[in-house]
């Protein structure tokens, strides 16, 4: 098994880029660096977070989106400019999305997956998750929620006026920006945690209470504090602070393996 | 282990539900039951799914939304009435959400956890993950992609026109359909994995193939089918089929426990 991981990771990491742009992007460069100098990870897949504008049949379901055509695509942020070129050769319903950061991670153990998941889930990727395969790969998905979904045209004609897409664009720029600063507190979380993943589990606390403040830049401190030490009770949507509208009957619901709380 | 997850489930189905609504949302509720009327599950949460339009902060980040106001919540299709007349009472900026169903599901192993999820995934559901928590608590959560998330209006003033939000009332209502088919075809799915679970692996294959296409509604057949017993080899973004804009090195990726492939 042992053997296997590292076969398996030796391979994966040989292997072409498969991905149009051949690279990893440059804003979760360090973190898929981190992860992959590790010899309990490595990353089968990345992404920094995205804006895109895709082009798709009008009235057609989510599975058949497959044929939808790409308008603007950018990992960084956009302009009115870009959207308003992208949106001049839509003909369908286009769409314009703000996707975050994702990452899938093998990792070696269950434990290894499990101290990864809960780094994901404190840094605020809060639809992470495990996956356990049948052949025993153990992949942890880093996710958070979608940001953006505009419905921006119908049958080619725009919907909305220019002030509007100036609006969205204003808006995607600042979930970019929000994407950057979880990507940022994600590395942050999994360096104290890995530095103190060697120590045994009940002087870890104490390890990380003195390491972690001394590490986070001045600004973030405060809240970094409050992610990483304070038991957090996961709701049922991202959006709903209390969730009273649906059914939950467990008030400890999702709180998940976190060597901080 | 046995004996304590035993206790966990009676102890959290005797809990008073904590919804503001007191129970379980109708489209669901048959889902929940059979997970419940199973000795290897109980469901910690569940939403059937939601169209909600919330009021937040102007310029708030994510973290911020805690306070943000309720406008309106459905977990049926809306009017455009609906709408508008949560619109008129904002005074932040208001956000039209489509919310997908979520479930929350405590399993007694991780083999019933990877169950589970292997029929979430290849029911559509493919945002789902497991969790396990230090204590051996193993929530398998059943979570699809956002829908929608439309920014309607900025320090109360409406950013789009009565036609436009004619056009969202439709989408919402179109993926509240498209979620309850959903949630139909996990039911099915879910129906057919528990009673082919008993049989020894290598029969599994052979008697949902003669089990399954019978419990399919007619309609519904070929699309299951293929969800169900084809090879899915899963996106790293939901929106993009080939996903090759982004860092993908490992074609097979997220293929996941199913012991329908």
């Amino acid at each position: 098994m042992e053997k296997s991981f590292r076969q398996w990771k030796k391979q994966c990491l040989n292997k072409l880029d498969q991905s149009k742009k051949g690279s990893v992007d440059r804003d979760i460069e360090h973190v898929v660096s981190l992860l992959n100098s590790r010899e309990e990870f490595f990353t089968t897949s990345s992404c920094s977070g995205r804006t895109i504008l895709i082009d798709g049949a009008p009235d057609s379901s989510d599975i058949q989106k497959q044929n939808c055509a790409w308008l603007f695509v950018s990992h960084h942020k956009c302009t009115l400019d870009d959207l308003m070129s992208g949106l001049r050769r839509a003909n369908g319903d286009a769409v314009l999305k703000f996707e975050p950061a994702v990452l899938h991670v093998q990792c070696r153990r269950l434990e290894d997956a499990q101290l990864l998941h809960s780094v994901a889930v404190n840094s605020g990727f809060r639809n992470s998750g495990l996956t356990v395969g049948k052949m025993g790969k153990i992949i942890s998905a880093v996710r958070s929620t979608h940001g953006l979904e505009v419905p921006l045209t119908h049958n080619g004609k725009l919907l909305v006026d220019h002030q509007y897409i100036h609006f969205l664009t204003q808006t995607a720029n600042q979930k970019m920006e929000e994407n950057l600063k979880r990507i940022h507190r994600f590395y942050q979380n999994l360096q104290s945690a890995l530095s103190a993943e060697k120590l045994p589990i009940s002087d870890q606390l104490g390890s990380l209470e003195l390491q972690h403040p001394q590490k986070m830049p001045e600004g973030e401190k405060e809240e970094s504090n409050k992610n990483v030490y304070t038991r957090r009770r996961r709701r049922l949507h991202e959006t709903d602070p209390n969730d009273e509208e649906c059914n939950g009957s467990q008030p400890e619901l999702g709180d998940c393996l976190s060597l901080f709380t």
